[in-house]
């Protein structure tokens, strides 16, 4: 059996794993940012006709695992397993909206990393041949979020200066054995990395390095430089955990330019749309991956993209009880070619 | 590329992972059960020397994390992944153990289900080649999930007749290319069932049908019958769960007889211990497939076991909002010999 293991912490998908179908939804503040056309679905109601805002969180991911499954000509039969997960506690999220339908399903928790982890591990489920069609699905809501790790809305809370705003939205990709592509080429598996930042509302400052360790450890493990990706994109850092990215690896001599972007960054206007430092949560990188960036490069607009998820992987139970905060980063390299 | 998958939900693995060593963790309760010998550390301080429950778990599963590694003769850099999870809210029991140590660590929520879970990826990744040697590692601990789940234990809470106790306990598993076994052979992933259970202490009825859907499974997609296997475990369903889940094959004209137990009720005494239906939680299947059944395992007093993990997917929120209990199930099928 070939090994498809990496230097210290990567894999290669010997095999290439096809993006069948891909499909976001966004909420309505997502949809006045600068990429408001690029969502499949967007909903003026953010409770998505449910009544509570979990529910409408479920109701996001199934709406987004539906229109994939359309996209695709397919149905839920056709999928041999999923990879779902989302940042509510016990990711209830992800268990509703696969209740009953049939699919083979693995929960997985990275925070806001889960876009990437899942779809690296739908992505070693194709290549190895487990599996013959995979799903990678993930979500966050802005109120279910708030309401969790920090306030009810109602409540009025303010929001420090290196706060970030987590995005109503969810992504879906479908991967099969074989297709038109984008494909994906390799992996890197993030350690956890926790540099002492205790402040839980600077997720960008607690993430950064570990999307630094994660973003060299696949340069290095992969004999692969900057200048090898069209864009490389971080999950949700925001604007001052780019800017730390930018500044660890200026302290190497590297350049990362404007090759480097954030989802966080990109998903809303910092200017104009009172976010602070940008956009966050599960939803954030998978709308901008699946509303943005694959649909570039199926218009071969971006051929070669380093897709990296971050998440902290704290609790409010955790910072009540003074930790830090880790973090952890996956990577995922996407092409539009198979070879 | 040799297809891995077999029927509608279930993978058999071409190259089978071996089980290089493996480490159990558990409390002074379980100590006092039938299994009290089988444990490679029992703490009579259940704190483990930490100011609180949720950092105790933590230490829990550094200390089965490391015992396997030197058992293994190991260090954490012989490690290419890690799938880990637990129950507590944003796994932060496995954040934490994991955090620091450099070993690439892909995290997972599948509730009572995650050591049947993080087996069955961590065998995909050896299986595949994608991992020279990985390790599947989760817990869970009385206290933490009292408090998080129900009310603080100082409350003095009363429980139903239904309720289960939530297991004090870690089990790890480090997998590799080669070795003296025992291996992995094919697995089956859990559909999410729910069958409209809206008592939150009625975990074993809630989880039974999914139990029962995912064996069924197991059996047609692999061409097996129970006789197949020496033993079949559930992970913790309890006595109500485990006596529903022989009426449902019953139904069907198959019985189970005294080839199917359950690690809820193996691993405590039912009538003398106080715990109701049995044990539960991630720890509970963990502590007895690595304490109990591996060991057997080795001694070849067990040959063919069958390891079904059993989770229910709720929240208190997701109570609190009147829904019903989604549940999972997933098997692993280990065998003593290669082939």
């Amino acid at each position: 059996m070939e090994s498809a293991h990496r230097g210290k912490q990567s894999i290669e998908f010997l095999h290439r794993p096809a993006i069948l179908s891909f499909a976001s939804v966004a909420g309505k503040k997502e949809a006045q940012g600068p990429l408001a056309n690029c969502f499949d679905i967007v909903s003026e109601d953010t409770t998505f006709g449910e009544k509570s805002w979990e529910k409408a969180e479920t109701q996001m991911q199934k709406t987004a695992l539906q229109l994939a499954l359309d996209k695709a000509g397919m149905t839920e039969k056709d999928l041999d397993a999923a990879f779902v997960g989302d940042l509510l506690n016990q990711c209830v999220g992800s268990s509703f909206s696969m209740r009953g339908n049939g699919i083979p399903t693995l929960g997985l928790y990275g925070a806001c990393s889960t876009m990437a982890e899942s779809l690296l591990l739908a992505g070693m489920s194709i290549s190895a041949g487990f599996c013959r069609r995979s799903l990678a699905l993930t979500s966050s809501h802005f109120a279910s979020s708030e309401r969790q790790y920090r306030f009810p809305l109602g409540y009025g809370g303010q929001r420090t200066p290196t706060a970030q705003w987590t995005v109503t939205g969810a992504g879906a990709v479908i991967l099969g054995q074989t297709g038109n592509g984008p494909f994906l080429r390799n992996a890197t598996i993030g350690t956890i990395v926790d540099r002492g930042i205790k402040d839980a509302n600077n997720m960008g400052a607690a993430m950064a390095p570990a999307a630094f360790e994660t973003l060299r450890a696949h340069f290095d493990d992969l004999s692969l430089a900057p200048e090898d990706y069209d864009l490389i994109v971080t999950g949700d850092l925001g604007k001052l955990g780019h800017q730390i990215v930018n500044e660890l690896f200026s302290r190497e001599g590297v350049q990362l330019g404007t090759r480097y972007q954030d989802c966080g960054m990109m998903i809303f206007d910092l200017e104009k749309q009172d976010v602070h430092c940008g956009g966050s949560g599960c939803g954030c990188s998978a709308s901008v991956l699946c509303g943005h960036l694959l649909g570039k490069m199926r218009r071969h607009e971006l051929t070669r993209l380093l897709f990296c998820g971050t998440g902290a992987l704290l609790s409010p139970l955790t910072t009540q009880q003074g930790e830090s905060v880790p973090a952890v980063c996956h990577a995922v390299s996407i092409e539009t070619e198979r070879s």
